[in-house]
């Protein structure tokens, strides 16, 4: 089968790759219709990890080709949406809520979902079916739903997104854009969503924010707190990762508030004694998407919510090169790879 | 009057200070009956801060002398326990359950408790009074309240202690000696605690804990996650404010799981890569006493708790240079001092 891998930090190519066949009767091979490039996968690309002829991908959709014995809750021809994490979805740390550190966890990263078939491990843990199979328009919106939506889902959950709620979102790229959408789903009265350019905006405003701020940092800062009578928001998500993002949205959080970090860090260290002064909460990590997963796509099935707008480019599976120079020259907000 | 100034690092000193006077109609000026040291000034003592002919003290219970015309619910005799931060207990805030960063909160440290007489800013959204004049034998625990057993249950309520819960306390000084005596109040059905000192090991188990570890940092982890079939506890307090006190709790919470970190942080930097990792919930700082103050207080009139035993040093006033080399030199706990 046809799979990307990066040979090298911004090196990317399209290769024959050995087609998948399960391995434990947990297993489900899926045949992909659609992918799509993470900003996760901008930082390997970027150089910031040390990354040589590693498979990509992490996020995915499509139909089910082949179940292993033990797998009762889908079946071959199901198409599917699964998370970026495999799950076993029954032990204590998933019962809880915590799919995403399942205690038999598998990054579907080491799969590489970029490709025409993938591996899913833990199958009945990790995938969703859908009531059948979808209108193609649809598509998009379901593949959101395996990683960025979920994630900005759970950033707006852990920043305590509800009714009569003000939210500040830190980070205009697909996460970001989602924890927009998933703020207002969850009732929030005010999105306040930090952007500085105009498409990401206009995106974010039709996702529902209701304030766009265009400063970062201390100035970032200062504006939520103006527009909250100096009390800072209820809520802040963190969807970029940073230093500054981080310290951005620590500040623009209330006493007591909450911030939500989803953006994966990198080189961020919190000073204790800030947080200690800022006496809010902080919760985040990788999002347990399998949580959210039945409710966001039974959302997406019933046209409640359209988050596959973050695709502004389609490309087909063997011009993924071109798709991630879009996204580390930030011509494209998120790429989808069809397959 | 007599009172404490720390006149440098190290040099504690009890000196004829001004009788404070009511300023604003919300004062109450209270005839201290017992004030105590903190371990919080201990960090002033080692010259952690810049101190210099400071006043010191912000615990305090006595007997209302004068109150501001604008002070409606404690009146002149009535016997107070109050916050160690001045509150106004009505801003947004404050009525979100976070007095100690109300926005006109006075930091009770500046006014130095540790004096025969203290001035009380906010004196109704600060202070409250017991149901009459408490026996003798009430007092340290009712002094507790004021600080070490508010914080103490406030990391408590903020790593989620409850019904069926494992909680690891990280810290055996007064505050986390009190979180054990608070998680298990809150229905934690074990708390382990790090400590390596017999007496408050006794204590500790005194006051409900059901597991004690002596190992530290990675070592003290591993002994967490053996004795939660290797998940790690479900809520953990840090109460001590280093890096290696915050790395060892946030590393013995499972997945999903809550650090309440109480410690007053001293040079802590939490690596984002590594709470990336954890995903957990991550909560703390000054605690809003307040909050709690009610219903401590009744829980102390009541006899249903005795967090008066971490005194395990009384002297008067006077001998106050004393009781903060005896906290120094880890001889003793915590000191009350009787005025």
């Amino acid at each position: 089968m046809r799979g990307v891998v990066m040979h090298a930090p911004g090196d990317v190519r399209v290769v024959e790759r050995e087609d998948p066949t399960i391995v434990e009767p947990t297993d489900a091979i899926v045949r992909v219709a659609a992918a799509c490039i993470c900003g996760s996968d901008l930082w390997s690309y970027r150089g910031a990890n040390d990354v040589h002829d590693a498979v990509m991908g992490h996020e995915y959709v499509g139909v089910v080709e082949e179940v292993g014995s033990a797998v009762a809750t889908v079946a071959v021809g199901d198409f599917v949406v699964g998370s970026f994490i495999a799950s076993d979805n029954t032990c204590p740390v998933c019962r809880s809520g915590y799919q995403s550190y399942c205690v038999h966890r598998t990054l579907m990263g080491s799969m590489g979902t970029q490709a025409q078939r993938t591996r899913v491990p833990l199958a009945d843990g990790t995938l969703v079916a859908t009531p059948g199979m979808p209108d193609p328009d649809l598509v998009p919106s379901l593949l959101a739903v395996s990683d960025v939506l979920g994630t900005g889902w759970f950033g707006a959950v852990a920043a305590g997104a509800g009714p009569g709620r003000t939210v500040a979102v830190v980070g205009d790229g697909a996460v970001g854009l989602c924890g927009v959408l998933a703020a207002r789903q969850l009732g929030a009265e005010r999105v306040v969503v930090s952007s500085r350019h105009p498409d990401r905006q206009a995106l974010a405003r039709d996702f529902g924010a209701t304030d766009i701020v265009t400063e970062r940092g201390d100035a970032g800062v200062a504006k939520v707190r103006e527009a909250t009578d100096g009390l800072g928001a209820h809520g802040v998500i963190e969807a970029v990762g940073t230093q500054e993002a981080m310290m951005q949205a620590i500040g623009s959080a209330r006493p007591g508030g909450h911030v939500g970090f989803v953006g994966l860090s990198h080189g961020v260290a919190i000073p204790g004694a800030e947080l200690f002064g800022a006496g809010i909460h902080l919760h985040g990590g990788m999002a347990p998407v399998r949580r959210f997963l039945p409710e966001l796509v039974r959302l997406v099935w019933d046209r409640a919510i359209d988050p596959g707008k973050v695709f502004d480019l389609t490309l087909p599976l063997d011009e993924a090169a071109e798709g991630y120079r879009a996204m580390h020259e930030r011509r494209a907000i998120k790429v989808l790879l069809t397959v």
